[in-house]
Order: structure tokens, then C-alpha cells, then sequence
């Protein structure tokens, strides 16, 4: 495949959300084995459910060898540099700000070609972009993270809307940058200043 | 869409089911994005299931806006108005009742126009009342609530049955009537006197 | 269908996973209809991600009652006659490794099939050997016990590798035999030794 700014972006993103999956495996005591399936399912989760819920299939990683590869090394980078990782949070945050906002804008990007109205298309980048990291909460036993804290699918649905209003008004590659921006600025904010959505109880 | 008695009660049974899911989210104490998506999946989890099993993609409720806008208008007035809308438990368990029983006959028609053998598609049907309610289980990180309590699966397959039965012998339209009836029916007695499946434990 | 050797070994998996979702489901008290799915789901999980996966819908369980039948007639049995069943736990985990090892090279060959890549198809067939059970864990709210417990899902890994590696070398039914057979005794001989994959703690 031809190196550019997107392939290389889409990169970082499934490296950040590997290293995330692995992280969240080992501070579970899961085996090798286990690190690695939830270091996969982070990292490919959220594009799997995408293309089983629009037909699109095989899914994406199945079709060959690059994201499984950099899954795999960066799995067993994960685990043997664990301590050395763990001083780079900030960087590893950014990183998954960035994926989180390359994902989103791929989902929505996918659902407008295959037809579907604007706005199941956010909802598609939406589910893109967070769904890997359901999963990871669901086969650890947790309540999925991004339904408790901290502006994460909302930072996602902003960004998506953005690019379905601009994306027929203005230059595609102009319009992805952009809503990739906001995505990654809406998620850094909220975390820089502990922003979250109101909980009510019933 | 045209307004028909089909649909009347397919929208009835979508926002007895939004607010079931949303419920149980504000229990749970999450943020407000997190009970909009307990309150999606419990409405659409059922029939996207059942899509993705039978291959008819994208799924159902992908391919317009109605269904998406019910259930967040749903979620939204269930916020507002939490505590007028627990005065009505009744009324939202024959809600769920009714929906429980129409999105069984509609799992199991749309199973035998794909062509399937009979007892799948009671199967199918039953998995399209049922499985919203299952992920919002685990969503939540509860065992399913119908693995446990009442008759609730089988009220599903005794109404399915009966339609599989009957829809080559009678008019269609009496037949989804009659199996809708059956399934609240079942439901609605199963709870007023308490029944439930026996247990056995190994 | 026609009796053959395939079909009698698929036949033995199916029956030594719905036994084993079963009795899980027994551990917990669910009730009749829930040890129903869960014997269900064990049995059919890896095989229906599998075909949702690529694709190949609707997915292998719903085409027939074989297999249904076969699931039904087995978890009835169970529950009837749970104490004599339980005596035979030796033989019970044999059927297991050898359901494993075959679901494994079925999965692995249909991954062929359909173009995949090796790895991507080794990768297919650890899924459809292994992913019942992982669904039987997440509805019961556990930890999937594969990412935490001896050798699994390696020994689908090392079979699958070895299938894709000699099918093009050797007569197509010798290899299904070797492999499946490596399954089996690398299941084997980790039980028997208690060998289990390394943790990381992060």
C-alpha cells in the first residue's frame, strides 16, 4: 500500500488502541494469549461491528496481512517494554485521541459511500471509533468506561456531524482533517479540564 | 411509511423497550450518552441481531430515520420525566408486552420469507423479542435477567410456534394477530401469578 | 446428510459443548430455558461468529435442524441425567479437545474457501473452536476462562498453523487428521501437565 498521511495516522491509532487493550489484559492478570486477543479486539472492535452491521464482508482485518502484523508486534512491544510505555501516557493519550478521531471519520466516511442517510453515518463513525473499547470493558467484566466517564463517544459524534455538513461543501481531504481535529480537541479538552456529561438516577 | 395497525404497535413496542433500557442505565448511574445507547441497543438489538445472522444488511434500523428518531426522542422525554413516567408501570409492562410479541412475529416472518425451515424462524423470532434486552444485560454487567426470572423466552416460543402453524391455514393478517395476542398473553399471566421455569442446579 | 467420519466427530463437538454450556449454566441456577441457550450458544457461538465474520449468511446453524436438534435433545439429557454425566469427566473433556480440534480445522478450511489469507484463516478457526465459549463466559459474567486458564486456544493456533502449512503438501483428508489430532494431544498434555501460558502483570 502507498504510505500516506492516512494509512500513517490510521497506524498510530491501531497502535495506541492495541497498547490500551493490552494495558487494560495485564492489569487484569490475563495470560500472553489473553493480552493479545485484547489487545485485537481494542484495536479492531470498533471496525468489525461496522462491517458486519452494513454487510461489508469479509471485515477489514481479515483482508490482510498490515493490521494483524501491527497488532501482533505491537502486543509483544507492549508487554515486553511495559515499564518504559507507561512514562509515555500523555503521548499514548494523544495517540488514542487520534485514533479515536481517524476512526470516526473512516465510519462515517464508509456509511456515506454505502448509501446510508447523514446521520446513521455518525452514528456508524461513532460506533467505529468507540466500539473497540466496549468490548475490551465487556470481556473484562466492566461496565463499558465510555458510559461513565469523561467526553469520549460525544467527542465522536461532534466531529462526525461536522463532516456531514462540510463534506459536500468543501475540499474531502480539507473536511477530514478538520473533523479529525475536532475530534481529537473536543476529547483533550474534556480531559484537560475534567469535563463529563450529567448522570441522572432513576 | 403509511400509517397501519403493524407499525402503531412496532413503534409502541420501540419505546416500551428504549425506556426499559433507559431505565436500567439511570440505575446504573451512567452518563447521559451511556443510557441514549442502553436505551438504543435494548430497542434495536434484537432486530440487528437478527439481520446479521440472516445476512440482510445494512440492518434494519440503519436504513431510515424513524426508528433512530423515536428512540432518541424516547430517551430524552424518559429523562425528563422519570419520575411521571414510573407512575405508569403497568402501561410499560403491556408496552413491553406488546412489543415483546410483535417483534416476534416479525422475527419469524422475515425468517421464512428468507426461506428458512420453520423451527429456525421461531428461533429467530424469538431471539429478535429477546437479545435487545440481553446486551443491555450485559452492557450493564448483569446475567441476563431472562435466564432467570419468569417465562419470557418461552412466551416467544409458544407464539411463534403458533404462527408457524397457522400461516399457511388462515388469513395472514388473523394469524400475526392471533400470535401477538398468544405472546402477551403468556407474558402478562406468567407475571401476574408468578410463574416461572423450574431451576436445577448441578 | 450422509454418515461420515467429519460429520460423527462434528457431531461429538457439538454434543461435548453443550454439555459443557449446560452445565455451566446449571452452576449459576439459571433456569430451563437459560441452560437451553447456554448449551445452545456454546455449541453454535464460535461457528456463528465465524460465518457473521465473513460473511456467510445466514449463518451455518440456521440451515438445518441437524444441528438444533442434535443441541436440544443434548441439553435435555443433561439436565435429566446431570449426576451420571458428571462421572464421566474424563471422557466428556476428550469430546471437548476433540470438538476443539475439529471446529478448529473446519474454520480454518472454510477460511480458505472463502480466499483468506493463512494467517488470517489459523486466526478464523481459533475463533470457530474457541468463541462458544467465550460468549458462555460473558453471559454468565465471568472472565472468559480461556484468557486466564492453561493451554486453549494455542492449541488452535499450533493446528491451524500446521493445517495451512501441509494442505497444499499432502493428501487433504491426512492433514485434516494430523491436525486435528495435534489439537487434541497439545489440549492433552497441557491439562494433563497443567502447563499454562505466562502472565504479565502491568
Amino acid at each position: 500500500m502507498s504510505i500516506n498521511l492516512s494509512s500513517v495516522i490510521e497506524i498510530a491509532g491501531t497502535v495506541a488502541f492495541a497498547i490500551s487493550g493490552s494495558f487494560a489484559a495485564m492489569q487484569k492478570r490475563l495470560d500472553v494469549f489473553g493480552v493479545m486477543i485484547m489487545g485485537f479486539v481494542t484495536a479492531i472492535g470498533g471496525g468489525t461491528i461496522r462491517d458486519v452491521l452494513i454487510g461489508d464482508t469479509p471485515v477489514n482485518w481479515m483482508r490482510g496481512y498490515q493490521l494483524p502484523l501491527i497488532i501482533v508486534g505491537t502486543v509483544v512491544a507492549t508487554i515486553l517494554f511495559k515499564k518504559f510505555i507507561k512514562t509515555f501516557k500523555v503521548t499514548l493519550f494523544l495517540f488514542d485521541a487520534l485514533g479515536l478521531g481517524l476512526f470516526t471519520i473512516i465510519g462515517t466516511q464508509k456509511g456515506l459511500s454505502a448509501g446510508l442517510n447523514p446521520g446513521i453515518c455518525v452514528a456508524l463513525g461513532t460506533i467505529t471509533g468507540c466500539f473497540g473499547g466496549v468490548i475490551r470493558d465487556i470481556l473484562l467484566n466492566d461496565i463499558p468506561l465510555i458510559f461513565r466517564k469523561e467526553i469520549y463517544a460525544t467527542a465522536c459524534i461532534i466531529g462526525g456531524t461536522l463532516y456531514v455538513l462540510l463534506i459536500n461543501r468543501m475540499d474531502t481531504d480539507a473536511v477530514k482533517i478538520i473533523a479529525v481535529i475536532v475530534v481529537c480537541a473536543t476529547r483533550i479538552v474534556a480531559v484537560r479540564y475534567k469535563l463529563s456529561l450529567p448522570k441522572f438516577y432513576a
